[in-house]
C-alpha cells in the first residue's frame, strides 16, 4: 500500500478534528458542564464548521454522517480528554501544533469543496474560512459568550490570508504544491500571530 | 376508520409538541419577552430540533412547511399558554407527562427518519437525539443562557439510551413492539432522573 | 436600456442589504468587536435572515453564493461604515428609511420565493418574517444579548401584517400593485411604532 498526499492530509485533518475536540471540552470544562455537555461542546466544536459547509452548498446527508471517520476521532478523543483532563496543560505545545495545522487543512479543504461545484473563489475562500472557524463560533455561543474569534485572535485572518494565497496559486502550480504553501502560510501567521501577541485593531469610536 | 398504531404515536408526538410549545413560552415569559418573542420561542422549541435534523438529512422543504399540523397545533397551544399563564403550575404533572412522551417518540421517529435513508445507527440516535433535544437547545442559546441540557438534566441521556436500545431490539422485534419499549425506557428514565434528582456528574478540574 | 419595476425593486432590497450590514457593523462596534468581528457580524446581519430561508426551502449552495452582487454591496457598505463610523450618527434618518424599505423588500421577496414552490401562504408569511428578521436575531445571538426583535419593537409584528395583506391581495391585483401596497404598510407600521414608541406588550405573569 502506497501512501499518498491524500492520505497525509486526511491524516492531518483529523489530527486537526482531535484537537478541535480537545479545545471544546476545554472550555466545556471551564463552564462546569456535565458529561453530556462536554462531550457535545467537542462534538460541535469539531464537526459545526463542516456541517454549516455542507448545509451552505447543499451537501446532505452531511459528510459525518456517511464517512464516519471523524466521529470515531472525536468519540475517542473526546472520551480520553475527560479522562486525562488534568495532564491536558502538559501538552499544550503539541495540541497548538495540531490545531494550527487543523485550521490550515479545514480551510484549504473547505476551498476545494467549494471549488469543485465551480463557485466564484472568494466565495470558496469564505466557505473554507467557515468550515475552519465556525465549530469555535457556535461553542462560543452555546457556552454563553461573545466569539473569542470576534474579539482578540488573529484566527480566521489567517484563514482568510492563506486561502486568498491558495487560489492565487492555484493556476500556476499543482495542487499538492498550492496546498503545502497555503497551509504553511496559514501555519506561520497563526504561529506569529500567538508568539508576538498580534491582534487585529479593535473598531473603537466615541461617537456611537 | 380503524386507529392505527401510527395514529396514536402520530397523536401522542403532537401532544409533546404542543408541551414543547409550552415550555418555551414559560421560559420566554420568565424573561420579559413581548408577544411575538414567547409565541416564536414556542414555535422554536417545538419545532428547533426536526427543522435541524430535517437540514441534516436533506429533507427540504423541512417537515412543517409540507405536514402544517405541526404549526397548527404550536399555534393552538401557543395561544392557550398565553392567555392562561396563571394556571400554568396547576397542571405540572400533566405537562411532564407529555413532555416526557414527546421527548420519547421525537428521539423514535427521529431515529426511523435516519434509518430510512439508510444512515449508520450510530448516527440515527443521534439524529433522534437531535431531533428530540435541539429545541430546547436552541431555546436557551435565544434566551441568552446555557442550554439547561448541557449542565443540569437526564435528558439527552435519556433519548440516547433509549435509542441505543430501540436500534438493538429492531432486528428481533416487531416495529411496534421494540417502539414501544424503546419509548418506556426512556421515559422511565426520564422521570426517575426527576424523582430521585439524578444527574450526570459535572466534568470539572481544578489543574486547568 | 428600460428600467423594469423588478430593477427598482432589487435595487431597493440591496439598499436594504446596505442597511442591515451597517446595523450590524453598529452593534458590533459597540461590544468592542476587532475588525474581522465587525465585518463578520455586518455580513451575518445582512445575509442571515436569507441564508435560514434558503435552508429551510432547499435553494443550495445558497442565494449568495451564486449571486454576488448583495456580496460586493456588504463588502462595500461594510468598508465605508467601518471607516467613516464618526459620521453614522449624522445620517441615521435616511439608514433608517432604507432599514424600513430594506425590512418590507425582504419580507416580500421571501414570501415570493415560498410561493413559487407551492407552499401554503401561512407558511410563505413566515419565511417572509424570517428572511427579513432573522439576520437581526442572529446578530443579537452572536453578540450574546436577547434578540431585540423579542423584546421591544415592533419589527417582525410588521412584516406579519404586510405579509398577510400581500397574501390577501395577490388574487385581486397585479403583482407589483400587490407588492407596492404591502411595502407600504409594512414601511408605515414601522415607521407608527417608532414614532409613537409602539410596543407589543410583554407577557407577564406574577404566578410564574
Amino acid at each position: 500500500m502506497k501512501i499518498t498526499n491524500t492520505d497525509v492530509s486526511h491524516l492531518v485533518e483529523l489530527l486537526g478534528t482531535s484537537t478541535f475536540t480537545i479545545s471544546g471540552i476545554f472550555s466545556a470544562i471551564q463552564k462546569k458542564l456535565d458529561l453530556f455537555g462536554v462531550l457535545m461542546i467537542g462534538f460541535i466544536t469539531a464537526l459545526g464548521g463542516g456541517t454549516i459547509l455542507d448545509l451552505l452548498i447543499g451537501i446532505q446527508p452531511v459528510s459525518w454522517m456517511t464517512d464516519m471517520t471523524a466521529v470515531y476521532v472525536i468519540g475517542i478523543s473526546g472520551t480520553v480528554a475527560v479522562l486525562f483532563r488534568g495532564l491536558l496543560k502538559s501538552v499544550r505545545i503539541p495540541l497548538f501544533i495540531f490545531d494550527t495545522l487543523g485550521l490550515g487543512l479545514y480551510t484549504v479543504s473547505g476551498i476545494q469543496k467549494g471549488l469543485r461545484i465551480g463557485l466564484n473563489p472568494m466565495i470558496c475562500i469564505a466557505l473554507g474560512t467557515i468550515s475552519a472557524c465556525f465549530g469555535a463560533i457556535l461553542r462560543d455561543m452555546l457556552l454563553g459568550t461573545i466569539p473569542v474569534l470576534f474579539k482578540k485572535e488573529i484566527y480566521a485572518t489567517a484563514c482568510i490570508a492563506g486561502g486568498i494565497l491558495y487560489c492565487l496559486l492555484l493556476p500556476f502550480f499543482e495542487l499538492q504544491i498550492s496546498e503545502l504553501i497555503a497551509l504553511s502560510v496559514i501555519c506561520a501567521i497563526r504561529i506569529a500571530a500567538v508568539k508576538y501577541k498580534w491582534q487585529l485593531p479593535a473598531v473603537r469610536s466615541n461617537d456611537l
